[in-house]
């Protein structure tokens, strides 16, 4: 039997809820490279070749032999042979001996025999295949050595790789045109309540539209997951229990937004029981906003259930939905985010035991580039104060506020 | 006619290439909200009701009119008789009147004549249809008024905002299922040189992949760009001409990466004047990586010219062409970038009256929540390197290079 916690801190109710998220199994499939952006590394990715595969030219010049430049200046140059050029994209098939040099390109392949390039600005033609070297130049200098950017055998993605534009061209640049990632995670996201209505349809007094399921579904597509929404459900245990059912079937993970009123937060634990075991983990999390955040996994899927407050789903999302999506997308770092530095405006308060998120507005001074860190002061429910902050303000619950003029570091949206 | 500039900053390039890209006109469309994560608005969005629509409570508990709870208090309570409950989704046709409360939920619509909502934990339950209430509340305590969160007629979202997460819940609260965004841009990717060969491809000695299609076309596509690729063209003035004539007329900025030696890069210059007027604006800019980089406009069109060298095209695409990309689909606020401070490990030198952007790799001391910030070295050509790296340290012309233990602010991938 499972212990059910109540109430308890964000970071205890994540340490206990991951301990079951961890044997959560991610699913692979293989695609094609050029569509790889932002997907996640699912197989080690090891070197099968040397990059490059030859030794080349970094600039555009003469290869020699670098022993034969020793000592060579403007006032007492070397006089070169040139026997040839390198063809960009061939094998160099000319072979330097000592007194000769090759006209070579940025990029070409170092032909046998040549183990340095002289830049082109530190040499004059003299006569007709012939050259003048001002410069003296070192053993490989200007040149990249074969398996100098990467060694054949070396890992060069680990699993959990979240692939970037750059990562992308690396795996080109070793002829990886497809490989294994893992799937993308589907997002199950239910909306519950009386007075909640779609906004397409037309509005009645008392009623109002549901932000909760496109404002999710938009956060789960920007963190790499695929959105199901599975519209607005009444305040009904057997309606809510029927739609919970077929989200649970056909996602990785299931959001629900509970109805504002206390009796039906309860209702969406009561629903959230009956669908796998061990069901409901923590109930209630010491946070602000968010006190009502149920966390769950039932038959090894997470559900968690959201306040049906905008403004308190958005927060709780950004906390704890974001980090387990990407966790569940198989990234490593996956609770890794941008952070940034900066003076706090005003004295923010919370109460001990309590950890609060405050949304704020980062202002950075043009001049002297000064960064302010400005809290957004909401009520309850008001979507548009939200929407501008820049970020959060975590103050955890060992502290009861920060003061105004002192560094603090907020978490980026 | 327009002045050709040679081997100039990136601040002066930049601005003299933006003064005619100022000139770009961006195509709109009308699509639906749901689908507008990361699109830009076109039009500016005004609020065509109040939102909330009519007073809310913001907790559960008891709408009651303020002044009765005047001097209430757990000692001396006031009595209230409950006259019915606000259903939720419905509007509240109670009626409150002095000495009167009516049950409300979170969210639910404040009855007529109450002003104020106690909270269920400052009541108590005497009778059965009668109440105790022990804490007083002030005019409009626990209530959103009508409007309060957005009045009708204001501006909600100006033209050129990027549409975030939240911003889609808060048009969905103001049933705004539909808006005008810009047009996702096109951009025609080219790449030229004799020795790249496309990834899916067998290889000779001597050719290397190509990995700057696939990367520009990764790096476009994360900055909300469609990439559009050209495949590889050689190094011949007929075919390179051609190519890019095709992909001038099917895109709305053209990037193309030129082969490696100098003689080819003047060719691409030689290519792009070609295709409009006025032509190159910028051939040459004083930056490392990146000094062959061409900028011009072709009849009202950017077409940008990168150094074949991947790491120096991947820099300068960061650098040049992610905000000009940015600008061209209405971003207001183009060349805002996430910076991050942080200490330098070790000193880094740079030329007088040259720019260098130099890769580097954040860590950040688990302990003490320090920052350092650590060059990468690395030599041209080499794209494992830079995969590596969090962001670029800038070093702007006028500085000859930042001192070990100092700290920097850098700008992140």
């Amino acid at each position: 039997m499972v212990e059910f916690l109540k109430l308890v801190t964000p970071e205890v109710a994540k340490d206990y809820f991951y301990s079951f998220v961890d044997k959560f199994e991610n699913k692979t499939e293989i695609i094609e490279t050029k569509c790889a952006l932002g997907r996640v590394v699912a197989l080690p990715i090891i070197a099968s070749e040397n990059i490059p595969a030859f030794p080349r030219s970094t600039v555009d010049g003469f290869a020699v032999l670098s022993k034969d430049t020793f000592g060579v200046s403007e006032n007492l140059p070397g006089l070169f042979k040139v026997i040839g050029e390198v063809v960009m994209g061939q094998p160099a098939e000319i072979e330097i001996r000592s007194g000769e040099a090759a006209v070579i390109h940025t990029g070409g392949m170092l032909p046998k025999g040549a183990d340095a390039v002289v830049m082109i600005e530190n040499s004059q033609l003299t006569f007709p295949g012939e050259i003048e070297i001002m410069k003296s130049v070192g053993h490989n200098e200007n040149v990249i050595l074969t398996g100098e950017d990467v060694k054949e055998g070396v890992e060069v993605f680990t699993q959990g790789t979240l692939l970037r534009p750059g990562d992308i061209g690396a795996l080109m640049s070793l002829g990886i045109t497809k490989l294994s990632v893992f799937k993308l995670p589907r997002v199950g996201i239910v909306s519950s309540g009386d007075e909640i209505v779609d906004p397409e349809q037309k509005i009645n007094v008392g009623q109002v539209r549901d932000i909760n399921s496109y404002c999710l579904s938009a956060l789960v597509q920007s963190h790499g997951g695929i959105p199901n929404r599975y519209g607005i459900v009444p305040d009904d245990k057997k309606k809510l229990t029927e739609v919970m059912k077929t989200a649970f079937v056909e996602n990785d993970l299931i959001i629900v937004t509970a109805g504002s009123s206390a009796s039906v937060r309860d209702l969406t634990a009561e629903v959230i029981d009956t669908i796998g075991k061990p069901g409901v983990l923590v109930h209630g999390v010491n946070v602000k906003p968010g006190k009502p955040t149920i966390l769950a996994i039932c038959d090894g899927k997470p559900i968690i259930g959201l306040p049906g407050n905008p403004v308190s789903a958005y927060v709780i999302a950004s906390i704890f939905v974001v980090p387990l999506l990407r966790k569940i997308r198989g990234e490593k770092y996956f609770e890794k985010r941008q952070k940034l530095k900066g003076i706090l405006t005003i004295n923010v308060a919370s109460l001990a035991g309590r950890e609060d998120w405050i949304p704020v507005i980062v202002q950075e001074d043009m001049e002297s580039g000064i960064k302010t860190i400005e809290p957004i002061f909401y009520k309850s429910n008001l979507i548009f104060s939200i929407i501008r902050a820049d970020g959060f303000l975590r103050i955890p619950p060992d502290i009861t506020g920060y003061s105004a003029r002192t560094e603090v570091e907020i978490i980026l949206i």
